[in-house]
């Protein structure tokens, strides 16, 4: 007996991968120009070189007292020095002119007192700490220098990055166009959600979380609906995904001995059509990896679960590259310790589902359990993988494991 | 001198933040209802509870042959035991009907075995693997029992808890509408970016910022531009937040000695006005919390990284109770080892931003150098915050700290 009908052997995931990737030849993604108010989460098409110094000139950091440094010296709380106030534009010696948090240090200054180090006495003013040259000023070009690349092509713009556009002077900034990705489920036994299914009809969840998940990262998708388990329909609707979108991810009818109709139809579709089938993963052995007319098609499994993971682990890279980042985008991970032990297949790659929660500042990892691993449940129940790489046959109570979070993480006491 | 002119000592911010919210008495949200289509990283409204099984009938787990399990009593690939392949809706005594992951399990079969195990032999099939009793199948129920609550209300919808809402035939789903916060800037030294700013203008970067954090979290916000300097534009234009928004936030004219402008007009504006104004904070020192007419403002420092902390330790609890979460919503928080020490002030709950790495699976946090506190590049250099709380007097080299990222953690080698 066959140990695997339909498949000549499991491809390793990071070969498979890298062979996929090469195929495509990914190209510099296009650039579209949007407003800041646009720009969060959008990933920045070029490098941000500062046109200017920021801040722009010498600026208090305090409210306080702009002065000659040299004039505190010696003074303390018990022997402070007096100071004449000044409204002009220049500071003399022993001149103290009132300044807030952020006004350009005026001329002659080389310094700020904080205010609550002063005393207001018979209209003079009393200092009573001795202030270094630059004390309490933001110095022109702290926060950036002219010419200093300060921020990098591929970067997910957070609300911190839009600050500083904005603080450069920019009200606009150029980022990756959003790639298009169609998504098309197959299957007779699938109904929509919304409408009534009747007896053996299973409501198709699996399309409007692969569009989540990718919008998610970045990318715009287009529904190419349900097809039927008929090989004209599916190597149709995937005609119209390669022809209007940059990437078609397909999920069902690519089971081990099953029908395989997707795989048939994108080999109907052009060259080189499939690369790789069946890859040493659990789950989501029975993904596929596909080129047609040099865009990438993503054939998963029907199973929600497999088809999380075979996102996971081929259209996050895909997108990233897609959107011009070096390399795959990191999902934020935690160290954690296993509350118990999960066996994991040798020679595969594992994806465990784990709940983690944290102790203080101690990370725990649940595993989910699994009433079956087709079960969608598991990934809401969860909030992380622990990726068992090929060469171990699980994971140990008590270990201390790498987990990708997916969800937040509760405190618990 | 007095240590602090201007305020009579600092609050602490945990009693602040307490009192802040008993004032404000923040009511259950409004729900809404959207697609799922629409609804990824919304705050689900209600409790999901089952109205069915998932999945509603016994399926086969995999692609492969249902059959009885008593059947293969004894087999093994040596002594593999011969059925016969029928396709009738009942399967009977050593009779095996293929099936397909998902295909719901036809009568009399309990069991599926695997297509990998079986062998066709002249039109009969050969199976040489003992299958239990609900071996190969997902049973009704297992993935979600009827009247099971799958999803609390206030959880944020990540794509597989859409995907669970549509395997239970939803097509939409009640969320929490959006809070709408206004944001206000203020400061004669404030140049919209984009435009021309002069001498000594610097452009406002607050405001574009602090709205694409409450977007991040899942407000709403409506601008209210640049105020002068000037009490009665300020107070008119929290008015107009106040009037048509279920918060406000202002950023600038909050300073220790300055201008206390802000605080003047809110407290023109109704009772009880600001509730606590100096917080033990380092930095945000300056950060007021305010209540009119029953609607919380938040005063926050103009210097942007003051402003980052006081959002992050008032408006992103206040958000969260807003958006109907029975807590804080936590940030992805890991455990790092400082790179090098960090001094904070006994007595204020002190931010540092930090740089995390990871190496394999150990994460080091590096102090972004302060190159000015008010630098909003250490927000861009940085990745994450080491909160020191109040009876620290700072962070040791080598110490194994909490960092709360806000920003993707890169793998180096």
């Amino acid at each position: 007996m066959a140990r695997l009908k339909g498949f000549q052997k499991l491809t390793l995931v990071d070969s498979a991968l890298k062979k996929w990737i090469n195929v495509l030849q990914i190209r510099k993604p296009e650039e579209t120009t949007v407003t800041l108010n646009e720009a969060l989460n959008r990933i920045l098409a070029t490098d941000i070189i500062a046109k200017e110094h920021l801040p722009k000139f010498d600026k208090s950091a305090v409210d306080g007292y702009a002065i000659k440094s040299q004039d505190t010296s010696g003074a303390s709380q018990f022997r402070p020095v007096t100071f004449q106030i000044t409204n002009s534009e220049e500071v003399g010696a022993k001149q103290a002119r009132q300044i807030w948090t952020g006004n350009p240090l005026p001329r002659g200054a080389n310094a700020v007192v904080m205010i609550e180090n002063t005393r207001k006495i018979n209209g003079e003013l009393e200092i009573g700490i001795q202030v270094a040259i630059g004390g309490n000023v933001s110095k022109r070009g702290e926060d950036v220098k002219k010419t200093e690349r300060i921020l990098k092509a591929g970067t997910r713009l957070t609300p911190y990055h839009i600050a500083l556009l904005a603080a450069m002077g920019n009200n606009i900034v150029k980022v990756v166009k959003k790639p298009i990705v169609a998504i098309l489920a197959t299957g007779n036994e699938l109904a929509e959600p919304g409408s009534e299914s009747t007896g053996n009809q299973i409501f198709d969840s699996n399309r409007i979380m692969l569009s989540a998940m990718c919008c998610e990262i970045g990318a715009e998708t287009i529904d190419l609906g349900i097809a039927k388990d008929d090989l004209e329909e599916i190597a149709e609707k995937i005609k119209i995904g390669i022809q209007k979108c940059d990437a078609v991810i397909t999920t069902g009818g690519t089971s081990v001995g099953g029908l395989d109709l997707v795989p048939e139809a994108i080999n109907r579709l052009g060259n080189p059509g499939i690369i790789i089938h069946g890859l040493a993963l659990r789950p989501a052995m029975p993904t596929a990896v596909a080129a047609v007319e040099g865009k990438p098609v993503l054939v998963l499994s029907g199973n929600p679960v497999a088809a999380v993971i075979g996102f996971e682990v081929f259209a996050r890279p895909l997108i990233s590259r897609m959107l011009g980042m070096s390399k795959e985008e990191p999902r934020p991970t935690v160290k954690a310790v296993m509350t118990r032990k999960v066996a994991a297949a040798l020679g595969r790659r594992t994806f465990i589902r784990v709940q983690v929660i944290r102790k203080n500042s101690d990370f725990f990892a649940a595993p989910v359990s699994a009433r079956g691993s087709g079960a969608i449940s598991t990934m809401t129940r969860g909030n992380g993988f622990v990726v068992v790489p090929e060469d171990r046959e699980g994971v140990a109570e008590g270990e201390v494991v790498l987990v990708r979070l997916f969800g937040n993480v509760e405190e618990v006491s």
